[in-house]
């Protein structure tokens, strides 16, 4: 009997007898974490302990008892923990797995007959009640249990009702069915009154690198001290040291492969191009390839392989962009026209926007009668191609205008021969669609970070993305900038600002992302927007990355930190906490046990000096108002005691704009 | 395509490429009410505004269209309304029905292709674009959708295409497709893109009196003016008029079934009854019948059937007690032996809390192999025999330690034919159960009402209620004291403190009971416990009513103050304000509109006056801090202008410890 049988009632018909006598006897619900009613896998990572709850109940008072059964997919073998009783129904049992991969669970309850005649057995045994009749009840349990054991808890039985068989007296049968074995023997081995089984659910197990990851884009034609010459893969591997001695673990480059010249457009995205304008690598497709080829001046195949290698060498992953649209001179257009939507006139439907037009770029129709299944199956091949050529993250454009159970197919699709691929959603759109990605399947996502700037505002952003349904199923990566956005923020904040910003993504998840000229605090827009002037998506631009006023060394120094503590490689642990100043942003982040547990505070003011009195979280230690603790700047080293929970701070942008501090009690230090 | 179809995808399988094809493209997610992801039905009433809402979104820009689609069960008929967008993906529809009985409803969603046709041909048209293309494209639409319509749209669909064939030029072609006829038309008639259905979900709908009631609970052998005469169904029948005039619509009887003589409970629950002591009503079944029969002394079928008849002309309805054990003389114990648990020296297993044994009463056992299906349908028919006899409320007995499936049928089972009938939940226990009884059936419930004494209790618990997944899953019934429950804060509180419960429970919940002894300030306890001393469970217990101190003319006057104020005919629109006194517990009952907006301050401080400055919530009605508003006090009619949002109050309970004030706006008056 199994609780997934209850889904056969429908809520159309009126339930029969027959039904509900088939119905499990033992509710199990509330089940955690949970995404839509186990519809989607819920988020999370190896090596680090899920807790599994559940609500579980029957009528009456018998016993319950509870397990977790798990097993990791594809594996047939099935895991079983006891869950822990935590009152009120509550039960709950820790998962950790070491290898990632989707893992299906289930909580299996039944009525502990053993443990419930147990009970009752003590209690009447202790208030000296007799108890002959019990122990005549208890005898037949067990012979029962041992009659109709399954196979591999047979010789364990058989052994208990030898025991049995040995006693004499009532006094020795009464120390047997009171010993603590018999009671883990019948837990494990004896009748399950009322066996019950949740629906299976799942959790999608990642690597580490999908929660805490530090990412680093660059245009690699950029990568040349001369706007003349095309930058290449040689060039960027020039650039690997400085950017892993940052701190970074993944470079990311907007697409490589062949760019369209039909309607390319020129510098500052204007409509026409000029000779020699490299074009938006976003415009797709070439005579010379598609998705799955690269832009020959960028360099060879095997140019890009010796890249993903040496970029292995110095700590960085590779991540690619996958953008589904297509320059007109895309191979796909003459070789699959059926894969596009063409319009009475024969020209293709464009994106667009009325009366805009991106004539730039064709979208493919997924559900075109030629492209089912072909154009999908070319997609997905693109993506398999390159995780074949070692490349393990995509970043992927727009997943929000492609349809949902695309991707749903694709992710797992590429897990399946790749499990420690990541994919991260390029999603600027409404909540429910973003929520929606990270449930089907992307490791994590571009934010509505850029736009949070006020203290109130990113308080209520950090706390929502801590709060279902976001914890289970999202992770934020927190990007400061990117070549499409240059936050009006930064237009006019100077080096301070950056700080801010830096100090804000970092600190505040375990994911963030800088795209190259954010370290020298590049900030000039196309005037009245959060555009770049002179965006590299159209021109090539080399830059001085020691330039006056680089934030190289504080960016160096923030993701060293990271990697020295676990509360800050992920968004979650967040708390905010009392500083009586509305510009300075103060909060917490701490790992469960507390045993690591960071104190941030973030002047939201890039020009001004601010002081604030600021509560000391002496309570989360369970200490007293008066309690001392012990403190650690983490960006100078420096140490001292903190004395009372209320405390006093002077921030100066002109000086460091943040501090982030290291709580331990005093006798843990 | 329907979204049901993504159940087939279970989370120990890999997506396949043709499961993801099948998928809906448009996601449904988030319907509201919901209880358990659809699992359950949730709560209505007839004749009132259900709102439906779901968060409905797809990739790409294309509009939607989403329709609620229902049905009364069991007509085959789906009735359709349009939802209307409310934002952020969110739409929403109203659902009313005005007969008793389970209302099924899904959301139904397409790519609504005209409507986004539409709005390209307008922008571009707006922008002075050419739209000739456009205007072809139209017409392929208009005319494809004619060609594939349903039976009942083909003509409204040819009328359309007859209208566009006699349209000439681009001028006249362009007027019909921005016609907002043809949008409705093509919107209610014309093809739908990607149809999707949700699964269905389920409303169970009930008569009024399910949500808001007020019991009032007798023994009628105490209905008399000896305590050695065992009062009647006639004698009931006398008191009919001053229940009725208190303004109570239920009169709720403990068992009258026979009662059984072995181990029969003497006066305060003593072991050993004395000659003449009536035993528990509780100890069902005696050789004169069991639940079907009614207790000898009581009277007859036909009297009972006259009793009913008669408290109907008074405007009260009978409640019954559906209390499932046996005393040892219950006819089934003989008839039916295999529908009882029995030990190996043939005794019936009882009831018990190690070393406590009950042994007035034996249990059922509902899984013993002889008691399926035969007890189920025993007990069954039990119900649906007082149910024809005109028994239209049942309170049950500890449900929660019978099995929940058995409720689920039985409920079901006997709306099917009955569908009037409401079942009152008598369980005291953890949450997780309480919340399951009624989301399988239960129209209503006992509380944890009696044991939330401080203002802190009180608020937190009223506003739990009005929270999911209380709110759309359990009505609350708030009895201010019970047979069994005598409650402390009482036995010392004199008639203020009956006053105090008596408003708390009348104005925090549509549903409130009383057990006849309250009105006259009843509350000698024995000693040290919750429990009445003397109890009427054991004991005849004739009472005058019109004693000294007696609170009927509050109740009466609480009752009346219900019936008049749309806003305290349901615990939901709780909303708690600031009054700056923790002994006084100010709050606010609201219709959604605020039409109805009553204002209640209780002193819980039964022995001194209280004061305090209160907040007049005048945000809720838009207006300023320094507005006016009317007020008017609803126990004695005197009405006044409030200015300004701080107020002051002073409550003294030596005249009446609680204010109720209907507030309304100054034009609204």
């Amino acid at each position: 009997m199994t609780a997934s049988s209850t889904s056969d009632h429908d809520a159309e018909q009126t339930l029969s007898l027959d039904q509900a006598l088939d119905m499990p006897r033992i509710a199990i619900e509330s089940i955690t974490p949970d995404v839509e009613g186990g519809r989607f896998a819920a988020k999370a990572v190896v090596h680090q302990q899920s807790s599994i709850s559940a609500v579980v109940f029957s009528d009456g008072h018998d016993q319950l008892a509870v397990d977790l059964v798990w097993r990791r997919f594809p594996d047939a073998h099935w895991q079983r923990t006891p869950m822990e009783e935590l009152g009120n129904d509550h039960w709950s049992a820790d998962l950790t797995t070491h290898l990632a991969g989707r893992v299906v669970f289930a909580i299996e309850a039944w009525i502990d007959l053993y443990g419930t005649f147990h009970y009752e057995l003590q209690k009447k045994h202790q208030a000296g009640v007799s108890v002959d009749l019990e122990l005549r009840e208890g005898a037949a349990l067990i012979r029962d249990s041992a009659a109709q054991a399954a196979a591999h808890h047979v010789e364990r039985m058989n052994q208990l009702v030898a025991d049995l068989d040995s006693r004499a007296g009532n006094d020795q049968l009464l120390a047997l069915m009171l010993d603590p074995g018999t009671v883990t023997t019948m837990r494990t081995a004896g009748l399950r009154g009322h066996l019950t089984r949740s629906p299976v659910q799942a959790l999608e197990v990642e690597r580490q690198l999908a929660q805490f990851a530090s990412w680093y884009e660059l245009f690699p034609r950029s990568v040349t001290d001369d706007p003349q010459r095309h930058g290449t893969f040689a060039d960027v591997a020039g650039r690997l040291p400085e950017i892993s001695q940052m701190g970074f673990d993944v470079l990311y480059f907007p697409p490589i492969h062949p760019i369209g010249s039909t309607h390319r457009k020129g510098r500052n995205n204007s409509l026409v191009a000029e000779a020699g304008d490299p074009g938006s690598p976003y415009a797709i497709g070439s005579a010379e390839g598609g998705h799955e080829a690269i832009h020959p001046e960028l360099g060879s195949l095997d140019e890009f392989l010796e890249l993903v290698s040496k970029a292995r060498d110095h700590g960085l992953e590779i991540a690619l962009d996958f953008a589904i649209q297509c320059s007109p001179d895309h191979p796909w257009i003459t070789e699959h026209p059926g894969w596009f939507s063409w319009r009475p006139d024969g020209s293709i439907r464009h994106a667009e926007n009325p009366p805009k037009k991106y004539e730039d770029i064709v979208n493919v129709d997924f559900y075109a009668d030629d492209a089912i299944p072909d154009l999908w199956l070319a997609l997905r091949d693109a993506v398999k191609g390159w995780a074949g050529h070692g490349v393990t993250l995509f970043r992927v454009d727009n997943p929000h205008t492609k349809p949902l159970p695309f991707w749903e197919w694709l992710i797992a699709d590429i897990r399946r021969d790749y499990p420690d691929t990541i994919f991260l959603a390029e999603a600027f759109t409404r909540p429910a669609m973003m929520a929606r990605l990270g449930k089907l399947g992307f490791s994590q996502s571009y934010t509505y970070f850029t736009w949070r700037n006020t203290k109130d505002e990113l308080q209520s952003y950090f706390a929502e993305l801590n709060t279902s349904p976001w914890r289970d199923c999202y992770r934020p990566n927190f990007f400061v900038n990117t070549p499409d956005i240059n936050p009006r923020f930064l237009h006019e904040s100077g080096r301070a600002g950056f700080l801010i910003r830096a100090a804000l993504a970092t600190m505040g998840s375990g994911l963030w992302g800088m795209y190259s000229g954010f370290e020298i605090a590049e900030a000039a827009p196309v005037p009245g927007k959060e555009e770049y002037l002179d965006s590299e998506k159209y021109q090539i631009r080399p830059r001085d990355y020691q330039a006056e006023g680089n934030i190289v060394a504080e960016i160096t120094r923030l993701n060293l930190i990271r990697r020295q503590n676990p509360a800050l490689q992920t968004h979650l642990g967040f708390q905010a906490y009392n500083a009586w100043n509305d510009n300075i942003f103060y909060f917490g982040k701490r790992t469960e046990d507390l045993s690591n547990f960071i104190l941030i505070a973030i002047s939201l003011d890039p020009h001004h000096p601010q002081e604030a009195h600021f509560d000391l979280p002496l309570w989360e230690f369970g200490l007293p108002d008066d309690a001392s603790m012990h403190g650690e700047d983490l960006m100078n080293g420096h140490t001292w005691i903190w004395h009372g929970k209320t405390q006093w701070m002077r921030i100066d942008p002109a000086y460091q704009p943040f501090g982030i501090w290291r709580l331990r009690t005093v006798e843990g230090t």
